[in-house]
């Protein structure tokens, strides 16, 4: 079966060069879910040739849309219209249809006249034309000397091929937030590798695999892989920390492990699930200075939603299910301040004496 | 007139003391926009008494829907009904109906007797009753021996109250991007300054400014400052700096500009309208060295948005029209690196010795 898959609006007006090698790296993400017996390109457009189910292709990313169609080879008009009339007799019987043709190429027709040509062809097997809102859309692209013909158009995922804009490591506790976050720049192309400080033993652990699992399916075939920090070791450092300021010093020395990891793994960037001011640790200033002397961009895709607007995403992600299971475990965090002092949250930091080398050697690492 | 105004989700479950200073805020706010004669609170609603039109509370943030209200007395069901009767026995008219009613407080009545009572007086002058997809809907929310009664709801701004989460300094180029990103950024209730690099002369300026104006309007009566930076001058300090690099080099100085400006206003965070590889000057490498030792949070709320859904976005917020009236300043970027050098990088913007202090003294302020 042939599919037409067009890609993402931003991939077209991309250089040359970053435009083929976008496509270069699509065509593999697709190859690495589905069974794809040929390839070609054919300007914004990549044409399959598959073997079996394609229903994969709506969850990878740089794909806009695609549609399952005939490549019609025709030397006259004539004998296009009577292809598509062949083709569509039977499927337009007791329906109102519409045809849509766009050209490119030198042709003695108009766009306009195949439209007519077709639409009188089928009309009498039809319940007539409807333009607006009909039952049935037969799409007829023409090229040179030949055509596309098709009446399906299924959303793709958009955003970049994934794997093609750099690593990222996400901070991942497996809430509702940080999935949704993943999510959102896997859709920009990142490759992302989780860091998992594991506040609630084998239940958070398995809650984080299973939402990881569900984000792979939307990873063209790339594995992920998390890294399970011993959370609970960590916070025991943090005992004597006042209360007032504990969940930002937990959070600053979760950002300084994941910076580390960050250079460990060539990544060039931290992402995290925070959206401003849902939590005492997420207010302007706590951010602030958690992430004061922190010399790697964080990136918080969900700083400007509504908790409202994540849970809606989440349920489209997937992992709205795994995530309503985790339980809280912040109970570190009441009485948290939201405004902490820069140079106590430093020196309680500094005085828990992290080792970040030691905490990511002996990490469980688990890939999905 | 009474309005019934409801809370953002996202306030009602802050502790008691936060949810206060948020309804204060609030209140206030609508007080900026709207001639409220009296208000008081009732558990998650605020009740205002509205002279005049309130249509400006769809764009106040941190509403999620308010309802113009009868609000009434009564000290027994019959007494109820017969008020909803009489209100809505001529609206019903020709109409499916539907009436929902929630109870809080001691009755000797359900929920569902009032529903019945209210459905049965009505019935006679409507044309019937349709729970799933009636023409109208009558709310009744009855508290002890008081109720409130409408039949619409109109969608609020969502987010949080303007000015309640702390300052932050956009980096305001006026194309697509960035107003968006001040929009979602006000939507989580931040107080925006913009600072505009003006590249294109008095157009420029115009295009901004008219943004910001029409930003102003989600801004809850409160002004917004735009500083505008002679960005000819930056650039022309630039004018040796490999064509390679010198983006992000501009775009480095727009940083360290805007961390400077943040310190003197005593904000706690830059916002940007970047998007995750958009252009070659938002790679994720790229903005690692733009970001290399700026000692502020950058928040970058569009940082996994498409460049469509950023579109779509900007027609709702109302700056589609002026954004794509902006010319493309960036000729300077041609040729540009997706993966600049670090050292190249910071040794061109110390070579290029800016001045920001200077800079930030020198800008023109103008206030909407």
């Amino acid at each position: 079966m042939i599919i037409l898959v067009r890609l993402s609006g931003e991939l077209g007006v991309k250089s040359p060069k970053s435009k083929l090698n976008f496509e270069h790296a699509l065509i593999q993400n697709i190859k690495n879910v589905i069974n794809v017996k040929h390839v070609s390109i054919d300007q914004n457009y990549i044409i399959l040739d598959v073997d079996g189910n394609y229903d994969k292709l709506s969850k990878v990313f740089g794909i806009a849309s695609y549609s399952p169609v005939d490549v019609i080879s025709f030397s006259s008009l004539s004998e296009l219209v009577e292809y598509v009339k062949n083709k569509y007799a039977e499927a337009v019987k007791g329906k109102k249809f519409a045809v849509k043709v766009r050209r490119v190429g030198k042709h003695t027709f108009t766009s306009l006249d195949v439209a007519k040509a077709v639409g009188s062809v089928l009309y009498p097997y039809s319940s007539g034309v409807n333009l607006e809102n009909p039952d049935i859309r037969i799409y007829i692209h023409i090229r040179q000397d030949y055509a596309y013909v098709y009446d399906k158009i299924f959303e793709g995922a958009k955003g970049f091929p994934t794997g093609t804009t750099g690593k990222t490591v996400v901070l991942f506790s497996g809430g509702f937030d940080s999935p949704v976050a993943t999510w959102m720049m896997m859709k920009r192309g990142a490759s992302v590798t989780l860091l998992n400080f594991k506040l609630g033993g084998d239940l958070h652990k398995n809650i984080v695999t299973e939402e990881a699992k569900i984000l792979s399916e939307w990873n063209s075939g790339h594995k992920i892989k998390i890294y399970f920090i011993d959370g609970v070791k960590v916070l025991t450092a943090l005992a004597n920390v006042d209360k007032y300021i504990r969940v930002v010093v937990l959070k600053r020395i979760m950002y300084k492990t994941a910076q580390l990891l960050a250079k460990e793994i060539n990544a060039y960037s931290v992402t995290t699930g925070e959206s401003l001011s849902q939590v005492s640790s997420q207010t302007m200033r706590n951010l602030f200075v958690t992430e004061y002397n922190i010399n790697i961009p964080i990136f918080r895709p969900l700083i400007g939603f509504d908790k409202d607007e994540i849970i809606e995403l989440s349920k489209k992600v997937g992992t709205f299910n795994f995530s309503s299971k985790l339980p809280e475990y912040c109970a570190i965090s009441t009485k948290a301040t939201t405004s902490a002092n820069l140079d106590e949250v430093i020196k309680a930091e500094e005085e828990a004496n992290i080792d970040y080398k030691k905490l990511i050697d002996e990490t469980e690492i688990v890939i999905v």
